[in-house]
């Protein structure tokens, strides 16, 4: 360890590994795609670096993890609000989608990776249309993403028939198989949209190549009713009773549980995402995420959409997520800031099936770390890292971001994206969208 | 109105009026420290001005009203989270707070006048020991505040007999008395930790000298159950009885509230301040703030203090505000991106008897005036200027303010506060802090 490519002084080190070891005056060393060494900065004295980072006294941690989003909703940020769900989705979402092309998506895309990287995101979930734009502009912007396309019980604008979308994502599966980056998960959009046929084929699938499986499932009491109406069941016992429940499972938003659900989630070791700013906007309801977690159950923070959120700060989800299940339990000793970091960290990673690669700062891991500028006044004084990250930081605190040991934003500026070029090109599929309107 | 001090141009303007007018391409003309004329730019063609700001296509828009904080608590940020109510206040906050004296609690109002600056806030209402200390350092920030000191049944550290608390009061009415910044208010802490006596002093010392009268009330079950033992009657009904409730009140929180609580609110048009995220991280509960604007009480938002938050970020605050009600009623169209705009401005100036001076962009009323930068990608695309403020913006977001007519930050730079001093000042008061602990 005498050479490294990346040598990060200066910080305390919050590895977020499994001893939460927090290292004062630490530095991390780099090289290639991956952590070498992680220790006091003595420890590296004689340390051959190509290149030094100065944290400053800052924080350094592992990137942020968002576990569920739909990041070409960008495009449509401020697009429809304060709406009953099936206007919304109607009236609004629909018709805009149903525009969208392979260039629209990977448009919007670029410019959720901007954001994400700005505010201290390394790696995302993705469920979309034209999901290959998408894995390309994570591609492009260097960040680490798990994408898949969505696949319903009728056709998308990406493809015709129901069969494409299998044959689509196997295509995707099998062209990104290898990549440092890319990750492609089978996605069936819901239990209320996508019949027992499609969902057993997609669990076979997942299962065929051991990628996540990624679905939206309790996210509101009128889907328990729905489901309830068509299969006797609650949506958790339904996916239960197709054998669909695996611990490659990441059930987005898990809203409306019952305790038996809870159970079922927990003993087929099911990960779950939660995504509490998109349930409060859209009145979804509130996740039982302690409960979860009480029970056993990996939870991992995601913002959800744009069009739901209106951002993807995870460090304003963390806040949220912190917040909303002391409120809604009473007991504000709940969701306390190390365990909600973890979920937006360590957790995150594991819901996603990459623990092994990232989440948190170990030698040998990915080099996905984030560095967090602590000189401010809403980050002063400091008492306690944890408190300051989840309840006073903002994804505008992050100063240089590295994912796969690239260095892909220092000093807050993006290194892999054009962003004016990027601003440009959603502002004109904005303006498509506003004069068909 | 052909010379003004200062002409901001290039920007839509979001006024706030009465009828809600918004600008596009529009200027704001000032002069002294007062809003001359507001109109598209072209109206200003003539016009000469010794200073002007270009908005660069940004929004001009009043200035943010935070009506419940308690500034100097920045210096506990932090501090102590994650805890049930009474152990955070008896092992952390008071004998934190015993250590308190003029000059820190100058210190630690000094920089959340920097954090309430950076993030957009223009005025504040303030609460808290050696309140004098607050207003001098609002008046060096060039911020616009109320303040008050806390009253309780029992000496403060700020002084030894509850008469002495009045007395604090009164002088510090009349040392402010016409000041352009700083008014003064009457500031019972609480129905259960003042009784009944202190209260009626307290509203006629309000009546005399007709300025608000601020107390924090039902903001826990736990106090509507005290104040129910204790006076058989809810906390509100507790003040209509002694006859404290009138259009000069301020009652912060108001989340336990009854049916007939939210009509004796409304029939002596009691003004509330809101405080959502406080009320969550300390498990409180949610207050029923659509329930009260549709009786027609007038509710502005408020942060309360950093150390149950911990941040004064209204914009943050406004996100918070818009989906807690959603979720809370399961009904998403509750709580408008307008609506909660309204309450973090025009509204909360009403809250605080300051709607003649602030609160909205209208020639006549002080030049309290914030510039947003929507070039950012999180900004991007502009669908709807409501939702971005309050869904999508934060603080962050404010590039220039001007207060009262001056410009106290452009660019992002204070220019009223030595903010690096600042800091290393708070971080002092921590020190001794921690060393006592």
């Amino acid at each position: 360890m005498n050479e490294v490519d990346l040598l990060i002084i200066n910080g305390v080190v919050v590895t977020m590994d499994s001893d939460e070891a927090v290292i004062a005056n630490g530095a991390v060393a780099i090289s290639g795609d991956r952590i070498i060494d992680i220790g006091p900065k003595e420890k590296f004295s004689d340390c051959q670096a190509a290149k030094v980072i100065d944290a400053k006294n800052g924080i350094i941690m592992p990137g942020l993890i968002n576990t569920h989003t739909h990041a070409s909703m960008t495009c449509f940020r401020g697009l429809a609000d304060d709406l009953h769900l099936m206007t919304w989705l109607n009236d609004y979402i629909f018709p805009a989608e149903a525009k969208l092309n392979y260039e629209k998506v990977k448009t919007g895309a670029l410019l959720a990776c901007a954001e994400m990287i700005l505010s201290g995101t390394t790696c995302f979930a993705d469920m979309y249309l034209f999901e290959d734009a998408v894995a390309e502009a994570a591609a492009q912007a260097g960040m680490r993403a798990v994408v898949g396309e969505v696949l319903y019980d009728f056709p998308s604008p990406s493809y015709g028939l129901i069969e494409e979308g299998f044959v689509y994502t196997e295509n995707l599966i099998k062209k990104w198989k290898g990549d440092s980056l890319i990750t492609v998960a089978v996605e069936p959009h819901s239990p209320y949209l996508c019949g027992p046929d499609l969902l057993i084929k997609a669990g076979a699938l997942s299962k065929k190549y051991e990628v996540p499986l990624i679905i939206h499932v309790a996210e509101t009491q009128t889907e328990v009713h729905t489901i309830f109406e068509r299969y006797g069941k609650t949506p958790i016992a339904h996916l239960g009773g197709i054998g669909v429940l695996s611990p490659l499972l990441l059930a987005c938003h898990c809203v409306a549980l019952t305790d038996k659900d809870i159970e079922l989630l927990a003993s087929f070791d099911v990960k779950v995402s939660h995504n509490p700013e998109s349930n409060m906007k859209l009145a979804s309801g509130i996740a039982p995420v302690p409960q979860l977690m009480d029970a056993g159950v990996c939870v991992g923070l995601g913002t959800d959409g744009c069009t739901s959120n209106n951002d993807v700060d995870m460090f304003l989800e963390m806040d949220t997520a912190a917040k909303i299940h002391k409120v809604n339990t009473l007991d504000p000793t709940v969701m306390d800031a190390k365990t909600v970091l973890k979920m937006a960290t360590i957790d995150a990673a594991r819901a996603l099936g990459l623990d092994k690669l990232t989440g948190s700062l170990v030698p040998g891991k990915k080099a996905d770390v984030i560095i967090i500028d602590t000189n401010k006044p809403h980050l002063t004084p400091m008492y306690n890292l944890h408190s300051h990250l989840v309840y006073a930081a903002s994804g505008n605190d992050v100063d240089t971001s590295i994912i796969n040991g690239q260095v892909v934003m220092e000093n807050r500026a993006l290194l892999t994206l054009d962003i004016a070029k990027v601003m440009a090109d959603v502002n004109q599929v904005a303006d498509e969208i506003k004069l068909s309107r």
